[in-house]
């Protein structure tokens, strides 16, 4: 179960990061963060913190929330 | 400003705890996490991972989304 929600966060950041035509070395330096740990997350190969899922919305300029919306399915 | 977003973070998971009329211990079992590191997690002491954010959110019954709205507060 942890690796498919590490998937989906990791999709939706790859996802938001391409819609505004960026590399993943655009968002690394904006975020302030190492290339090789962006494209990591993207294929959900990690388990980040909440401050640097903080780091990388904020230089996304997107919200926590618009990028985890609905990602726990929760029953309704 | 990580520990702002760790306390804002810590701040909601216990309200949202609160109005559920649990006590850090039944959120503890539900979400199958030691009970004081929810009571670390609430006082803004922990850098918690993703997928732990997740354990607690889904014992919440509350999305991601949720407890996560507007807490980075981005320029509009």
């Amino acid at each position: 179960m942890e690796n498919d929600l590490l998937k989906k966060l990791g999709t939706r950041i790859r996802e938001k990061r391409k819609t505004l035509g960026w590399t993943q070395e655009d968002l690394a330096s904006t975020a302030q963060i190492d290339r090789s740990y962006i494209g990591s997350v993207e294929r959900g190969e990690r388990n980040l913190t909440f401050t640097v899922l903080c780091q990388i919305c904020t230089a996304l300029d997107c919200e926590v929330a618009e990028l985890t919306v609905g990602i726990l399915e929760l029953p309704q």
